[in-house]
């Protein structure tokens, strides 16, 4: 089994898994439910993601961890933009 | 250094990612904003990444990602409840 296809896909899907969560806030211009303590808890929790693998030396979990912190500054900006 | 501390970190703050979004729908009783499709494309995801992680032979992996995937139903259920 070409177990870096599943790597890829799983990667693929947490590391733009709140780009929906941006796109609705763009949409509706309202964040009044989305929680920013776990858009921050993430950020933490990426960031120590990805000093993991490079422990591991696992480019995948380095990577995705990467871009999913990307998204997340993305996700915080449009918060306070819309958080009313 | 002490990597496995990192690891134990990095999945406590992912693992439990979703809780303060739960612990915000439970108390607003709204969950109009959040994004449905984050979640489940979170779900899917750390299911692939569970998988993933039994292929590295990675107890950290699969353990945080399998809890997650509960906090992940739990968001689901209350977002079907609160989604008005």
């Amino acid at each position: 089994m070409e177990w870096y296809i599943i790597g890829i896909l799983a990667a693929l899907l947490t590391t733009f898994g709140f780009v929906p969560q941006i796109l609705k806030m763009i949409n509706t211009r309202s964040a009044k439910d989305v929680s920013i303590v776990t858009l921050y808890q993430f950020s933490a929790g990426v960031i120590l993601w990805a000093l993991y693998g490079f422990h591991l030396r696992d480019h995948i979990i380095i990577a995705a961890n990467s871009i999913t912190l990307i998204t997340l500054a993305v996700a915080i900006g449009f918060y306070h933009r819309y958080d009313r």
